[in-house]
């Protein structure tokens, strides 16, 4: 019998984040467990500990793709902790592992994170997060979502 | 209220294995997951196959560290499939993500990972798999098991 | 005696680029190594080859971090071919390699290097190549150069 | 005009070596530079700064692939310095970078790297290193060198 394999949706933002940000982390976590949903992020503090955290207390499964060799420098919703000591460039795995990835606010390293998304053919849900132009005047690929509810729908392809 | 945190055992071992090492694979699995550790590996057939069936039967959590960027080519028992793009460098995550490593038989990736570990400070044991010796004629640090009972008690440091 | 580093400067864009890009590059990679700094690339086509094609020219090194596992899959301008096997994961070393970072043009996988760099406190610099705006308005740190000249400058923080 | 790549041989080895090590790593990369081969370690000290050393002093091109982002933390025997950020991942990539590698001495990370190599198709030449054996009773496929003048000829396939 083979395992029912879960779906699985990244999220992604900074670890400084404010507090409207961090409530809707909260509640993306919350609904992607809901449904199942396994998620993974960077392990670290803010928009990813608080999506953990609502992940976590709706008893879902939290995975952190950890920048340094340390298990335990992860947040402290994390199910299971996975030390990469890959620096920056575990950017790229985080951006890979979802076959969606919500995007809430952050800095240059959420910002290589969903380009990196985009390359890879992955789809990506913005939450209030970047926005670029290349030099031909073309638009990031990015579904901009108005809230946690809209963005999970979105990276789960659920019709609304 | 912080999330329980798994332990977490990698298994590492060849794509291609015997059926003796397949069985002992599935039997590590299977213990593992009784115990609650989830259980993470490459991702792909032989030992890594063999274990995740093991492991998923019992109700536990397998997650795959594939090296290539497609999430569907892991094997058909993992919970959660991480695509990386890295190739063998997947390797060192592998080695790392456990706070113990079992390595079941092997070819020369496996004993990549063995390496890494060791040097990453993590405990191995050993079934049946490599040993090497240096110029100084130091060996490796493997605790080996005489069979999956024991090698699940070294890797979760159990008292027998 | 301490052998002279060389300065190192990163050239990134798209594999797919016009003539017009085509032209711009082979020029910073000839004054790059009139001034005696290392290129350092992807190791493909595009603006990636014609910048080794103009720094090869002028009897500079030329360094390609190849996404794929095999040397000779890189452009025939490369002094120095290294085989990854890290598929994307390989922009952050891209990204991180040189002192500057001159971005040309480029799709996604440009726009995530830029972003990499300036994570890791690298100078950018842009020719005709992305802009982008966080969820706050802020624009992302790149120098805006107008020709290849005032690129190398800015890259080589010499004084005009 | 096709740019002439220069052969590529990584050479491995501890960072804590012996006196007598140093000198058979110093002089490998004397006759390396001499061949007009280039010379790629993990750039920090021990063997693989004895090694740049001797490159160095014939005129070579030497690379390192650093464990940690800053460029500055590398040996001063390199021509160009590669900050990575990935730790012992980076591992893969010093293992995969030349058509040869020529391991000297070493601990858990050089029996890595030998192993990496040998996985991905490459000739690995021995000098006072590793030995191993897999559960099968099988030797890994090291050519054993005498000395170092016998490592670079096996390295780069010289006829004796």
């Amino acid at each position: 019998m083979r395992t029912e394999k879960r779906p699985v949706v990244s999220v992604i933002g900074t670890a400084n984040c404010t507090e409207a940000q961090s409530r809707q982390a909260e509640n993306v976590g919350k609904l992607l467990a809901e449904r199942g949903a396994v998620l993974v992020c960077g392990g670290r503090g803010g928009v990813m500990e608080a999506a953990c955290r609502g992940a976590s207390a709706a008893g879902g499964i939290t995975i952190g793709i950890l920048p340094g060799p340390d298990p335990e420098s992860g947040n402290r919703y994390l199910t299971v902790a996975l030390p990469t000591g890959l620096g920056e460039a575990r950017n790229a795995l985080v951006a890979q592992a979802g076959q969606a990835v919500i995007a809430i606010g952050g800095g240059t390293g959420t910002l290589s994170e969903i380009a990196l998304a985009l390359k890879a053919g992955r789809r990506v849900i913005g939450l209030n997060s970047w926005s670029a132009t290349s030099w031909e005047g073309d638009h990031l690929d990015i579904l901009m979502a108005g809230d946690a509810e809209e963005a999970v729908r979105l990276a789960l392809m659920e019709e609304s």
